[in-house]
């Protein structure tokens, strides 16, 4: 077989066989096809797609690359989360805890801020001593013992992902729903889960703005993991302004303890409910209750109980985690400098750039520039209002968190230039647009 | 400027820049750019094409890649003809010594065989002596005293092709019409050229099988080439069989010679038809006659003159090519072994597979498996019908000859299966299908 005749099939618009495709992904994570031919092959299927059964192969060729983690000695399902990349997306922190307090198990694999998009790792990491890279027996240890461990991909997982993600970044193939639900879908097949929820974003914040492009990859994603074994259902869920009030590393932490700890506040409703909503679909599809409804007022009495929070608690202390802050949340936080960003005129916030706030938290030193380069804790943005909420003149929209004075200035021009006020209301958005199971 | 975003803006369809095509052929050329995303750019032009003011980008940009030459100071214009590749297509050897004879000068630089074509440089080289590696101060010494001179390409000349067509060859993305284009026109315009008359060749031998891509490549490279102020016009020709009786390197020397002779045999008519065509719309674009007409008329007279004869021994002797065989061409062509492929049954020749033919000169040792490798001087094939013509069973219908033994197998088998016998005689083709001007 040559590579060569592989990236004329699919240059040709021809389907390759999944022999033809395992040749390729084993070369990639081998690193024994040379990078020039794997991005001409990638910028093929940019153009011509992949049709059902070669992404099948894609993907599960790709989770087969490396290790696949079994969990088949817990007594109960494993189920997981994913979401496509938010601002202010904290919802894992809420949803793992609640759906372990179920008595499933969520082996969360997650990974770090990628542009304008947070990520989870690092805003664990904020928390002192929190350790990520956990080999596969801590890993099940931690599930053991709490129902629930977040932790980052190692090496011996999809190691395929690894090549041919650096490449699709350096080669502008990202943007494909075929490469992007390859991807996803094998790391997440590769941790072995019996159900999974995926959250598709759509906005503005989105890396998906456009409704059918989500919908298109949702139907991608859905269809591949339920034809792997793994139940999966997609939310399709609204990016066009942050979530919650905060959006940064300790930040969000510090919210979404205060959610877990039952307090609620008029700005972080939407992330509850989009937090709840989520882990019914896990409660659901994890066979825990017959439908996604039951799911949802399960998951809201478990919130309410106090044992998600507890959940949590213990997967930090079992992955290393400082605990004394947990009595008063707000000790995590505490950035040395703050700005705020005010209205200039008064009307009705009517859209917000969501994008642009999630550059703003970046370059706030939240997230990175660069693959490796360290991350503020303390750092990023905290909104003041929602989508449709009157703002008076000179009232503050956003406040700026930074360590370093210099990286204030960035992200307050970013934010004074990312919204747009009207004279009337807008019309009100759906939280969750679309269901795709 | 960065790559990725290049590579992006022609992923997505848009329009790149001069200073952008600029940035990555410069980046080509110095090897700064890396290969996996000069791929990625280039299967992102297979799919989405260039436009005219970018195609002019790109072919004058790899022409101003490395040295261009500067033969200004010769008498009369410069002037080349460039054949997209065929099989048995000796015509490079007629037309340069006629143009030559007529007073203008041609610098040819010339290629090897590629897949099923022949190389100009591998037919020369089984000159004993003959040096195709000329400088550009011996090139034009050679011009100077006889008017031509048939030499290879040198490091010094377009230096961004060597990079992008090694890298091409390897991803497929040859066969882009505006990637041809631009390698093939930048190569020629490097050489200073006044005019250009280009083969562009249609047909089973061809690597453009069908009308509309000839037509659309010849079209390109017209534009291109007038547009950068070199005259320039294609002949699509008929590439369905072999040209004239040889195919090889010795054996098309040898066949070339005899016709510079005026010795004429009714099955090299056609390689004598084309080569004069060819000759004649040099000698119009370069200015020696009003009318393509009188061009082909002088291309005539010239060939019955026996100068042409005397200007291709010139450059022989001048670039240290044994003579002594000159008297008896015969002699150049010395294949130690011969086998006959003879015809099954009756019938008129109809079809020919000429790419398979082609495949048999390479087997046969004519050509080279991967670049680099050597070349038997005395392999090739000998075609003793021509379609159209009747067949009896049992006659003869090609010879191979080889150097080694091993060599004949694999060519006569291919021989074998490569032809179409009817038994109504094939309606006539054209030779040339179209002049594009």
């Amino acid at each position: 077989m040559h590579v060569v005749d592989l990236i004329r099939k699919k240059r040709d618009g021809g389907v390759l066989t999944d022999a033809e495709i395992s040749f390729l992904v084993t070369g990639a994570a081998a690193n024994t096809i040379p990078e020039y031919q794997l991005s001409a092959w990638l910028m093929a299927v940019v153009w011509r797609g992949l049709n059902a059964a070669e992404l099948q192969s894609l993907t599960t060729r790709m989770r087969d690359s490396g290790a696949v983690l079994n969990f088949s000695g817990l007594p109960a399902p494993k189920v997981d989360k994913h979401s496509t990349g938010g601002v202010g997306d904290k919802t894992s922190f809420l949803v793992a805890p609640i759906v372990a307090a179920a008595g499933l198990y969520v082996p969360m694999i997650s990974g770090r801020a990628l542009g304008h998009t947070g990520g989870t790792l690092d805003k664990l990491e904020s928390i002192p001593g929190y350790r990520t890279n956990l080999q596969e027996e801590e890993l099940l240890s931690v599930l053991t013992t709490c129902g629930l461990s977040i932790v980052g991909q190692t090496e011996w997982l999809v190691p395929a992902d690894r090549t041919l993600y650096s490449l699709r970044d350096r080669t502008g193939t990202v943007e494909s729903p075929f490469l992007i639900c390859a991807s996803i879908m094998s790391k997440k097949l590769a941790a072995g889960l019996d159900a999974l929820v995926l959250d598709v974003k759509r906005g503005s914040g989105a890396f998906l703005k456009q409704e059918s492009e989500a919908n298109h990859l949702a139907e991608l994603m859905v269809s591949t993991g339920n034809a792997a074994g793994t139940k999966t259902a997609a939310l399709i869920t609204n990016m066009n302004q942050p979530l919650g009030r905060m959006s940064g590393n300790a930040a969000e932490i510090v919210e979404s303890v205060e959610l877990l700890r039952n307090q609620r506040h008029p700005l972080t409703e939407d992330v509850r409910r989009l937090s709840l909503e989520l882990a019914g679909w896990m409660l659901y599809l994890g066979g825990k209750v017959p439908t996604p409804e039951d799911g949802l007022q399960l998951a809201e009495d478990l919130l309410h109980s106090g044992l998600p929070l507890a959940k949590l608690r213990c997967m930090m202390a079992a992955q290393g985690g400082d605990l004394d802050w947990f009595e008063s949340p707000q000790w995590l936080h505490r950035p040395p400098r703050q700005y705020q960003v005010k209205s200039p005129s008064a009307g009705f916030l009517s859209v917000v750039d969501c994008d642009q706030v999630g550059w703003a938290v970046q370059r706030s030193g939240a997230g990175r520039n660069v693959p490796g380069e360290a991350v503020s804790a303390h750092a990023g943005v905290e909104t003041h209002k929602k989508i449709g909420d009157h703002v008076a003149a000179g009232e503050t929209l956003f406040t700026v968190f930074v360590e370093q004075e210099a990286r204030a200035q960035a992200a307050i021009e970013i934010l004074s230039r990312c919204f747009t006020l009207s004279a009337e209301p807008p019309l009100p958005q759906p939280l969750i647009y679309k269901v795709v199971a």
